[in-house]
């Protein structure tokens, strides 16, 4: 295993080890955990070098890291995060931004940076993200990763710094379909199971990505279908994916700035331009906005409910394009933050579980195609990602 | 003189010394410059570290820095100053706090932080700041100096880092009237004079004030007063000292946001959750109340012309209170920044000079008395800064 950490995945500072239990399941595995997930012993350093300051050093393992130690991966380091989570693209001035290992003059999506860039470089096997808002689906996408945001509340999040908690959520990554089961087995408490039998292509999505990643991901579609069986083509929020982000980018960081506004209050910490205004925006939000992001909330959950009884599954790309290039200014990255939270937004809103699956590229670049399942099926869209490596 | 930087009034790193021209009118004094100055061959820091990255090395002195070492006085440092000259309280997270000499529990002001202090711990004899809405009137306040806020277009702003050009002035800072007369003397290239004839006390800031600041600065009054001769009480702000700090408070935004938008959008900077708060008031003030505070400017400039004929000059507290304790939190500061900017508002929206002069204690710590004058009049206040200390 290569510990040199040639795309800076991990943070800055000497790299802790901890052997798992001898035996387990997961035994020749090796993982990271983002640094949101408190590891006994170490700062949980939230990406950004205020946080650290101001908050104790974990006396215990996070629920996720443990359960990983406890299956027998080893620990291997904490990975870089967009500061306190906040950010899709991945890029962090205080501790660096991680290299995209498939596209290495392009982001490699975030907040779950450092763990995407671990596995996609071969770091390690396996590694703990976060994903609120699309944090670890957009890496999977960008990095050409397995990765999952399970149903929202199924995995314990102890010992993770929290960010918007009715829509926070731990996932993982892995480069194949093998680790991504094994890993998973673990993470869910149950193997996968059972494949679906009815699959949504959901045009609304499909249509708002750039026509080129549409196009690049219909071999995927195919070989999905193949598996599936029945197929039909849906429009997945018929309101509008613009007004289910817009409803996600209401309610979020009104939740994102009560968890930290202790911290900001008391500290006035150093953060990036781009993430007060993330922070003041949830600061600023007028109650009648919040009010209607909360019905437009229970709007999305009956429509997936409707779309998602047992046995049916939904498509769509991850994100509408591949990975952007490095460094681009606030003005170009707006927009593109805006389109990616169109095809993300979902997940928070709603709670469902989706799975991100690599194997399709444009220039060069990877993206993924996603599946969506209804609440606690976790396992079957699992059981989907192996088929779909068997089929390839 | 002592080097040794006990109140951390420079910025680190190593200090640079470049001696004056021999035989000038200030030969033997030294002199900082708030690190908003350029001094050729050292960076311009700005007070944030994303700032001196993304700025080039200066080739040439600014001018004020220039003209005093034309006149003689030795350059021995550049000293801390709020981020980007945007704050008032004088605490910077990335060079550090410096200790207020005077009450080393309170903060020092800011944003000329770091010259204050150093000039009131004796590290040099006088130092450069600069006063956009109360950056040099604050800490000399706070730090018990001599400072001055000249008239607004009189001192040569060249190599100066701009926030609010409508606002922004260069002042500087001495513990004593004779230093502060010969600095001046060389800065506004005129001797000390004539003596103002008639004073008018603020009635309005006075009663603004925190009682035991009015009472504290009586004997001041009252020798200022002997000084002058004739003496009325006025309402310097018929509007309201607030409405005019609101309108300061829209425009200086507004302007400084002009001025930073390029460097925020293209190197998305690390800075304190309070200066992008700031910021972002400016970035997104409504035209209309863009234009009322223009019109409000324009009242407030036709009530100090009105005030403050040849001869005539006003007095008022610099601050409403002695300089807070260090390290409150964001909810308590605020309150706190919006009284001070009430006292203050008047130099940025009509351009008129002011000086404040020390000599007043509130539980032992300093706070000033100012005097302001019609737009041209600057020479009058030094020389009233003179009488006033000899006379007492």
């Amino acid at each position: 295993m290569n510990v040199d950490d040639v795309v800076n995945a991990f943070v800055p500072g000497p790299r802790v080890r901890i052997p798992g239990r001898a035996g387990g399941p997961l035994a020749g595995l090796s993982f990271a955990a983002k640094d949101l997930f408190d590891v006994a012993g170490l700062p949980t350093g939230g990406g950004n070098h205020d946080w650290v300051k101001f908050n104790p050093v974990p006396e215990s393992h996070g629920w996720s890291v443990q359960t990983l130690l406890d299956a027998g991966a080893d620990f291997v380091g904490k990975t870089i995060t967009d500061e306190v989570s906040l950010g899709i693209l991945g890029e962090n001035p205080f501790d660096g931004t991680p290299t995209n290992p498939a596209a290495p003059d392009r982001v490699p999506g975030g907040s779950s940076s450092g763990s995407a860039a671990a596995v996609a470089a071969g770091l390690c096997d396996t590694a703990l993200g976060t994903d609120t808002g699309g944090s670890v689906r957009v890496p999977s996408s960008f990095c050409g990763l397995y990765g999952i945001r399970p149903t929202h509340g199924r995995i314990d999040v102890t010992g993770m710094m929290p960010q918007a908690p009715s829509s926070d959520t731990t996932g993982w990554f892995a480069r194949d379909a093998e680790t991504f089961v094994r890993v998973s087995s673990v993470m869910l408490g149950e193997e996968p199971g059972p494949l679906p039998t009815r699959l949504l292509i959901a045009v609304d999505a499909f249509g708002f990505a750039d026509p080129e990643v549409a196009e690049a991901l219909q071999p995927m579609v195919a070989r999905l279908a193949g598996i599936v069986g029945e197929v039909r083509e849906e429009i997945m929020a018929p309101q509008g994916l613009s007004v289910w982000s817009k409803a996600q980018r209401t309610l979020q960081p009104v939740e994102a700035w009560a968890t930290f506004q202790p911290w900001v209050e008391s500290a006035n910490p150093r953060m990036a331009f781009s993430v007060v205004a993330g922070l003041l925006n949830g600061a600023q939000m007028p109650a009648a906005d919040r009010s209607w992001a909360s019905l437009m909330r229970q709007e999305a959950r009956a429509r997936l409910r409707h779309l998602l009884p047992p046995g049916t599954i939904l498509c769509l790309p991850t994100t509408p394009f591949p990975a952007p290039k490095r460094g681009l200014p606030l003005p170009a990255l707006q927009p593109l933050r805006d389109r990616i939270n169109c095809l993300c937004a979902q997940g928070g809103l709603t709670g469902s579980p989706q799975v991100s699956l690599p194997g399709a590229t444009v220039d060069g670049a990877p993206v993924g195609l996603s599946i969506i399942g209804g609440r606690g099926t976790d396992a079957a869209l699992v059981a989907v990602a192996q088929a779909m490596e068997n089929a390839a």
